[in-house]
């Protein structure tokens, strides 16, 4: 069985909907994996996730590896037997991680926002691998593609990633350019380690490149030829959202539609994942809808930017659900004003409910998306949900 | 139909097993009703509780009457409109809140531990009523007999209960005396509230009279011939739990057998429970188990006290399940290590399970009891459960 199967593409667009066949079953494209950085997505159970229907977890090597660390999870029957989650699982290389501790806030940096002053945590970096001090206990740990493949080798995750730098947006194209390189070796050393150590889980190489176009060819076509069954697509795209269509555009020209592209932390907004799957994407993840749901901001169908914040007094009495389109237990079941009251108390279930409602929504969203480009309706569906202006 | 049945006397002990019938359908005594002050039990949802088999929430009308009001309750259908939750319902009466936060700390005053510094917000008690200051923002609130059958009759509550002044362990028999007779007159006038509200939700009368067996008996008397459907057991009830039993039977043999009787606030241990049940109480509410969940605190069959502590590090490591012998959603899937990594990694979902366990253990530690009354084994099942030593 491939590992990627194209079942139907979109006429006017990138867009296709596809299978990719994991080690715990089919996952259905265009999709979005839910966040659970820890081993557990925030107030959500096992239990409330299979309800959910969601398709993929994804969780963070870089954090597990501080705790509760590699050896315990793979002990437990890695992540699926200590979270207890049976569906497909992804798990990042702790890369990202290491270079957003290290030079601040990275997803601000490689969205061009600047820097901010966060503890800097990364202390060396070279050709072997990074060096850098827990969060958690300032202790030294290292961090090598080898040591990367390792690690994901015991989480167990279907899906991993190899190591990369993760380039912020400041830096010069002659750094972009060298750490790129870098990170391609990078990529051949984690396919050599995951060969030596047999595993079955699928590897994802990382294009890099910033935002240049002639080095984002370079990497797309360094990847695509590497062998690696799935592909990312990580680093700063660019500082505006048209940059980014064309840089994501453009590496999926490069790379076809032999192999599943994961678009790394993009999905925080509806328009960027539907954008996301014109431009050829197969795969997403974003901690957003789950963070975002911790404070109040819930998706809805009708308000102007699909979303509303729940905190806000107009809806201290209001009796009617989050949203009268979404049938999750939430909408089915609780008011805005419940909610409301449970966020403002600072009460657990207001979380847990927010978060239900947001995983239930993104989740479905990416479904529809999937079902209208079945039915050749993918414009009809965009324009129907978005309206014209955002189109 | 009436209010209480027995169904069956135990021959050894003052215990019984009975039936409540409530506007939300039969509670089978003797039971625990779990504690969820701001109209939600912490992190637990609606559907849980139900998968639980909950038999009976008890919200805290100090807190609801504060935030978000009994209006914006009223308006959502009630308690049960509003957590969309469908079991019977008990709702305090606010008093021991009002005098909690007024003295301190009440639960540790009751039981005689002495006065902590907290900011004391109890500006005024007299005949009349309580006038305190707001926990939140030190706006004034008063609560008088008739503002708390009110207040309870918005909530909608299946059982309310009186008005009382919650009399501390350090006070002075005659402090406690005419305290206990301004309780009484009290319930005269919740009576009348009631009645002018034609109330449909279950009255209970409340006995104070502290720790003298002189008061308590005058008190039982009188809660006892007032005609109220139920009768609440509160006050401290002595510094020691041999006290505490003799208070307690004394209290059951005056009120008798045909209303049912609820200890107030007891329950952290199951040795308690035990104990009440065979001095003839029937049902309890205590905030230890969710509390104690949230801290790492679980119940545990095998252990010396049936608790252990799963944040220690001796659990870091353990791949077994929280209780051998529990049957829950979480002891049929999580182990130890991974809940003892989401307490010390401060997730939430940690609490959750923590919590989810210690309801489902306790309410069916009750059924058990209930079980065993049924089939004329209640001392058996106590000395197998707790064994020789403590019972």
């Amino acid at each position: 069985m491939a590992f990627f199967e194209v079942i139907k593409k979109d006429k006017k667009t990138r867009a296709k909907a596809g299978v990719i066949n994991t080690l715990h079953g089919p996952l259905e494209t265009p999709m979005i994996m839910i966040v659970g950085t820890k081993a557990t997505v925030k107030g959500i159970t096992p239990a409330q996730l299979k309800e959910i229907n969601v398709p993929c977890v994804l969780c963070n090597t870089y954090h597990l590896y501080l705790n509760p660390g590699q050896d315990l999870i793979a002990q437990a029957g890695g992540l699926h037997g200590f979270m207890k989650y049976s569906g497909p699982m992804f798990t990042d290389s702790g890369g990202f991680q290491i270079f957003s501790m290290g030079h601040g806030t990275i997803s601000d940096e490689i969205k061009g926002k600047g820097n901010r002053n966060r503890q800097k945590t990364l202390l060396k970096l070279n050709e072997k691998g990074a060096i850098f001090k827990s969060y958690l206990d300032g202790s030294l740990y290292e961090l090598t593609p080898e040591k990367s493949i390792q690690i994901q080798h015991k989480l167990g995750a279907d899906m991993i990633a190899v190591l990369d730098e993760c380039t912020p947006f400041h830096v010069t194209k002659r750094y972009t350019e060298r750490s790129m390189h870098m990170t391609h070796r990078w990529l051949d050393r984690c396919i050599i380690e995951h060969k030596r150590l047999k595993s079955k889980q699928a590897l994802y190489g990382i294009v890099q490149g910033g935002i240049y176009p002639d080095l984002r060819k370079i990497s797309c076509e360094y990847i695509a030829n590497s062998g690696t069954p799935g592909i990312c697509i990580g680093g700063s795209l660019g500082k505006d959202k048209a940059q980014m269509d064309e840089t994501v555009k453009m590496c999926h020209d490069i790379i076809g539609d032999t192999k599943p592209v994961h678009l790394l932390g993009i999905g925080g907004d509806l328009i960027d994942l539907m954008r996301g799957v014109e431009n050829g994407m197969d795969t997403f993840d974003c901690v957003a809808p789950t963070r975002n749901a911790r404070h109040g901001s819930l998706f809805h169908t009708k308000a102007p930017n699909k979303k509303i914040n729940i905190t806000r007094s107009e809806y201290r009495n209001d009796m009617s659900p989050i949203d009268e389109d979404c049938d999750c237990y939430v909408c089915r079941n609780f008011s805005k004003a419940y909610i409301n009251y449970l966020l403002r108390a600072k009460e657990m279930l207001g979380v847990e409910l927010c978060s239900y409602h947001n995983i239930y929504y993104i989740i479905n969203f990416m479904r529809k998306i999937r079902q209208a480009i079945l039915e050749d309706r993918l414009e009809e569906f965009k324009i129907s949900f978005f309206g014209e202006e955002l189109t």
